[in-house]
């Protein structure tokens, strides 16, 4: 899951991602979460947890269910686009494999109880050494997870992983979080 | 240095970078070897062997020079852009830290002899348990490397290298391979 923390306006221009609440990255988390060289991770989903007209929505895309996206910037930011038109119209499907809901950060998380769920964070024990039971991780965009979102997950006990020594792009941190279940598999 | 199989046109539209040459993929490439979170990682060059009207040119990205770039497929794709115009006008020097060359890939990898060329190749040597000394990486976009430029890269004695047991988008590759030298440092 990953927290924007800039808001989106729906009808943003697909032209100037990185002007309209930084959606060239959540873009790129959605292509580093899901794409593999020739075909999609089934087992994966991610979530992206942003602020519109003043409220907090889940985009969630997963990645069995996905059809007729590709792995482009462009491509990605046009479906959450669409997620937001459809927000506005009361709608949550999106269409297979993408919805959007409002919900709050607690009650969204309660799915993934039994579940380790992971920070990401420098200092935190390498993620080489870590053991992780089926992990969720949640992320921060360009800035880090505000106080009041670690606070909401005190109760989850998050583990806190970090992935090396520099401090990376999110969509960067995704693919070595990657790398290393896929090595643990 | 990513080998770009198919040809880029000068003028292709900013608005469908998959259609024009997979330039999408040659932009997040870019981007993956060049972004850390909060900056530019100065140590490092990325290098797009492209073809463009039936020559081959070599686009050169230098982390530590360039200026007015972000890390969004969009804009890395603009400056592609501006390459191609400035190859056709004769000109090498797009920006600071951006050129373009008609070079032939031999002579291009002369300036790396010293240094260990890597191919990265799934069924290669882990990554984990490689040696690598001040390593120059090779690597085809959504397809292989050719026959003819693996010939050609014999002579540099190129090693094999894996990342992992997943067959990867290629700015994904660079991500891991960048991680993994991060704590080789």
């Amino acid at each position: 899951m990953i927290y924007a923390n800039k808001p989106l306006e729906p009808g943003f221009s697909l032209n100037d991602l990185p002007g309209s609440g930084r959606i060239d990255l959540l873009a790129r988390c959605v292509s580093s979460a899901l794409w593999l060289s020739h075909g999609v991770r089934r087992d994966t989903s991610i979530h992206l947890f942003v602020e519109v007209n003043k409220q907090r929505v889940m985009i969630s895309f997963s990645g069995l269910k996905i059809k007729r996206v590709s792995p482009d910037e462009r491509n990605i930011a046009s479906w959450i686009s669409k997620a937001l038109d459809c927000f506005v119209e009361g709608k949550e499907q999106v269409q297979e494999g993408i919805k959007i809901q409002r919900i709050g950060l607690p009650r969204f998380l309660e799915q993934f109880r039994g579940r380790d769920i992971i920070i990401l964070k420098e200092g935190g024990k390498d993620v080489r050494e870590s053991e992780l039971k089926d992990p969720a991780f949640i992320l921060g965009d360009h800035l880090d997870l505000p106080e009041g979102v670690l606070k909401e997950l005190e109760r989850f006990h998050p583990k806190e992983v970090s992935l090396g020594p520099e401090s990376l792009l999110a969509s960067h941190a995704i693919v070595l979080a990657h790398n290393e279940m896929d090595r643990k598999d």
